[in-house]
């Protein structure tokens, strides 16, 4: 799948978000074999830990990234730990939603992405979503992008003659695909971070782990990234 | 003109987007005489500073807002220093606007807003932008609100059941309705600060002066903000 339409012309800048795990990783190769000016950004935001940031400024050098940019987004932890009251009818639902979603994070993720390709001149801005987050994330779905580009369209001056776009080249595959696009692409593999732990090795236990652990699995790679502990039905 | 629809339940929570100045000051009484429940949002980014938050602070205690955040944006200042190479054809476009615009600014004010909104169970999310406002910012028009709107029903779990909504309840109004708004609602005016310059005085030169001494005259009110200097034409 090539990230690019046909015809596009090379030395576009892009803005890639990266946040040092294998999907965006993925995400940063694709556009550097579009032909794109790369700039990247980390968000650092309560989940994320500096396992994760360290893996972004690495994988941004060595895709030769122009600029890398690492933000702070500590009010996002703030807002996530606040609580609805439990009588609330929306408590159940976010109840049972993945831990890992805080409202509209997406929206401020690539609004500040977007904010920074706009000063640049750039035209894209890539992130890496797969099939499977779509079900628990509804700010990463291909509808939501679309409504995303039409507020860049329609909120910015830009806009008006060059509107930025949101590219997902990965939002059709599944991990195993995106396995395979990162052999294809010679992704540095062992330079990403998957793991929620803070451990030296990747625990090999968290959701993260077991979920790149069986892709990889199901790709036929080898997961060149240490772990302290990989199931044998993971093990190649 | 009501902010809420008629039969609306009191008792909602709104979170309202407070800068200290006028626009936002009045937007915080509208929700107050809605009879909600009232959170505010004050962002530090690079053209605010102390006595702006300082404002914003004093209002959200005289209005009896819950709770009151002020949430740090340094990079927004970094993005709006980064400059599009002069040859870039976005350039001409960017030289001619607002000194004020900062790209998807208002994305990333409502995200952030949105996703407090949404861990409170909040419904409303509440901005103070002026008729006069849209012609220097595409991300304060009623069709930009529009297109959020529909970003939050599709992007969050609590749009399945219960959207949250983004309103401007001074959309269309100008400046000296405001004012007159204000005079009606008991807004204090004496703790909002309007001026871009850091004195102990507003300034009364730079535009936000000038805009609000205008506005004031033209609504035929006396302005309890004192000025280092106000010009013959705008002292009543």
């Amino acid at each position: 799948m090539q990230i690019a339409p046909n015809g596009e012309a090379l030395n576009q800048k892009a803005v890639v978000l990266l946040s040092g795990g294998l999907d965006s990783a993925v995400c940063l190769w694709k556009a550097k074999e579009a032909g794109w000016i790369l700039y990247t950004i980390t968000y650092n935001f309560h989940l994320r830990h500096s396992k994760e940031i360290q893996a972004a400024e690495k994988l941004a050098e060595k895709a030769n990234a122009v600029e890398h940019r690492t933000v702070d987004l500590p009010f996002l932890k703030e807002i996530k730990d606040s609580e609805i009251d439990s009588s609330h009818p929306l408590h159940k639902i976010l109840d049972k939603v993945s831990s890992a979603y805080i409202p509209m994070r997406n929206t401020a993720f690539y609004a500040i992405a977007s904010s920074w390709a706009e000063s640049l001149g750039a035209k894209y801005v890539v992130g890496g979503h797969i099939a499977s987050d779509h079900a628990s994330f509804p700010d990463s779905t291909p509808e939501y992008f679309q409504l995303f580009n039409r507020l860049l369209k329609t909120g910015s001056w830009t806009g008006r003659v060059q509107p930025i776009r949101v590219v997902t080249p990965l939002s059709g595959l599944t991990k195993a695909d995106v396995v395979r696009e990162a052999v294809r692409l010679k992704v540095p593999l062992e330079l990403t971070w998957s793991c929620y732990e803070r451990g030296e090795k990747a625990c090999g236990r968290c959701p993260a782990c077991v979920s790149r652990l069986k892709a990889f699995q199901s790709a036929g790679v080898k997961d060149p990234v240490e772990y302290e502990y990989s199931a044998p039905s993971t093990k190649l």
